[in-house]
């Protein structure tokens, strides 16, 4: 019988021969929490009464980290405690990042595994072949415990990619222009699988891409294994994999064929990831510039924001905000000299957490108050006060827009 | 008659011949909030339906910048508003930093001026002769209005300092010292003076000594202008000043002699500054080493965090923040390279705010969590929660007890 590669590794994970709609029990490869999930996870789990399957359980402080009050220093020390004296892996402070970003760097993601991550966007290390979903943070506990979880099969919808992006058309660009098709929950408790002309598309952008499947409710996502996944997988420490892969003839729910060439530079407008224009359009003057997040946070990200700001002077009124999703970013972009740029520029460089992405942390917005971001979200109040309005947009239209102090693209600097 | 420099900065700024004791109204140089207390400055000022004294002040965000959740961002947002509708002097995020810093970079800190600040630690200008003090937020909104406060002008403790600091004595050890002996509240509403062998203490290591006057309870601090203090002075953009000094028989209302030579690297231990222990006698395991503030988040202190640093690794149960004090201090511990040899030891280098310091932001302390700090104050709770332990000290020390893994000083890596 034909099959999706989400079908494959599922039947894999649960020693059956499974199909889409199947309620199956699958051992997970690894459980990932933070320090707002792994709290609620660790309660969880003692309730069982059981032993730990410590390999299996990755734990990254990044939500509100370094602790900014007295009740996140409190969810962090017990993340902190908990993986120390269970011998989990822990990335602490000074040495990870973004949750996912880490999952990435650090080879936990890998072509065939299936991972269940405590964050909604867990979606993200499709990018690299896996099946990686959110999961309740009670889950988790209970995946701490026995290493596996139910799961309903998802269907997988084709995303069919014809065509060549063409100039400043980044991954951000093109998952804006899939989720203004899909809709939000267009793609509810389904596998969004990317195929066709994906050797245009680097492994940084397919991460902005599987971690916004998120915004069309997607339970994951799936890029083919190929000769970028390949080199990606061989500079991090991965260990064995197995390369999974849909079927010529498996059963999509649906396809959705995307011509490259036809996509513009975009943006999301408030209040939500699919309210998408073409960049152009869109003037509006702005208070923040954010660069940061599971979804742009990357070195590369950060290459293309100092590109631009490079001799540049962020305007007087815009403050901008550049957050490295990792340590390892954090290093590189310090290495390269991209920091000096950025603070020549005027901008701020913070050190690695989730940010102000999730209006928690570094960069809140205030009331009114307007900014481009190169995050997931911006529904109301998503990143700040409740009349703050964000717009969504790729690393290089963040920065233009810093320096205009209004939206606006590359061209216009 | 003789007078001391307090009282002549103070019948200047008064029009009158006044001495200790004396109530008067002074014109105020400066008035100086943050974004804590600049909007209850600011609802004051509204009552008083005025015109702001705008080039008199200066809002500095530094407490909870960049915005850690909803109320800071209204606060910044608020002191923003202000400050550009008025055309106040204003430091924005990634332009500013501390408060006290950035007073001093800046050029409003200079002999003989008086400078009232809405932060308890505003006596830090003493360092350059200059008389400040911490006022109340709604004082600071009347100052705006008026540019003018009155004060009862204060009594002089004279610190004479003699002998030379040894080895590893830094200006740190050199307060923490003066304050094992006048205490708590031991120059309550007194100008601490300090004269003697100054030559032997940079203008850093002053403000220091300045800024944790205000942990005896002093209402002003000051230090003779000399070479050191014309030669910081002249780096910046400060316009005119005038110096003053106390005259030889002025009447001081207590004196402490201090033998430089007899002063070793001190600890603070919890609960309070004035709880001072020689540094070789404490080992206490701690969870966090915190290097910044208005009190040692200078250039100097992580050119000696880095030195100490450098080639070593912090110890794994140890997170190591360093905050620096300003986007000054930032760019140029950027520039040479030092914030380079931070990560690689597994530091975390953020961007400038007051951090953890007050409890607020970056690096606050969970439960039982035990830190050795280069801040001011070692109170109940001050970094975070109130099981948690403060042990104040010298950038050097902190430095030393990150890769111990225990409190310990550079003799002992």
């Amino acid at each position: 019988m034909s099959k999706t590669a989400v079908e494959k590794i599922f039947s894999e994970k649960s020693g059956t021969d499974s199909k889409s709609g199947d309620y199956i029990v699958a051992n997970v490869d690894y459980v990932m929490a933070n320090d707002i999930t792994a709290p609620i996870a660790i309660d969880a789990f003692n309730e069982l009464g059981m032993k730990p399957k410590s390999d299996k359980i990755i734990i990254i402080p990044d939500h509100f980290v370094p602790p900014k009050d007295i009740n996140s220093a409190k969810q962090y020390k017990k993340s902190k405690d908990f993986a120390l004296e269970n011998g989990t892996w822990f990335y602490d402070i000074g040495h990870g990042g973004v949750c996912h970003q880490v999952m990435m760097e650090k080879g936990f993601a890998a072509p065939g595994r299936l991972i269940a991550g405590a964050d909604s966007h867990t979606n993200t290390y499709g990018a690299l072949s896996a099946i990686s979903t959110g999961i309740g943070s009670t889950e988790a506990g209970v995946i701490f415990a026995t290493g596996k979880m139910w799961f309903k099969i998802p269907e997988t919808i084709k995303i069919n990619l014809t065509g060549k992006p063409g100039k400043g058309v980044e991954g951000k660009d093109i998952i804006l222009h899939v989720l203004s098709k899909i809709k939000n929950g267009g793609a509810a408790y389904k596998c969004m699988e990317f195929s066709g002309n994906i050797k245009y598309i680097d492994i940084n952008e397919r991460m902005t891409m599987a971690n916004m499947t998120t915004e069309a409710g997607a339970k994951c996502s799936f890029f083919d294994t190929d000769e970028k996944t390949i080199e990606y997988l061989n500079q991090r420490n991965t260990g064995s994999y197995k390369i999974v892969k849909s079927d010529e003839n498996a059963d999509f729910s649906q396809t959705f064929n995307i011509d490259m060439n036809n996509i513009e530079p975009s943006i999301a407008i408030p209040n939500s990831p699919d309210n998408v224009r073409i960049a152009s359009a869109i003037h509006e003057k702005i208070d923040q510039a954010y660069i940061g997040s599971c979804t742009n946070g990357r070195i590369e990200d950060i290459r293309k924001a100092a590109a631009i700001l490079k001799g540049r002077k962020v305007n007087r009124n815009v403050r901008l905000m550049v957050v490295p999703a990792s340590q390892e970013v954090y290093n590189q972009a310090l290495r390269e000299g991209l920091i000096n740029t950025i603070v020549e520029a005027g901008g701020y460089f913070s050190g690695t957490t989730c940010g102000a992405c999730l209006g928690g942390y570094m960069g809140v917005l205030g009331p009114d108050e307007v900014c481009i971001s190169s995050t997931n979200r911006n529904f109301i109040g998503r990143m700040g006060d409740k009349t703050s309005k964000v717009y969504l947009a790729n690393p290089s239209i963040v920065a233009s827009s810093a320096i205009l102090g209004r939206i606006g693209t590359p061209e216009e600097i």
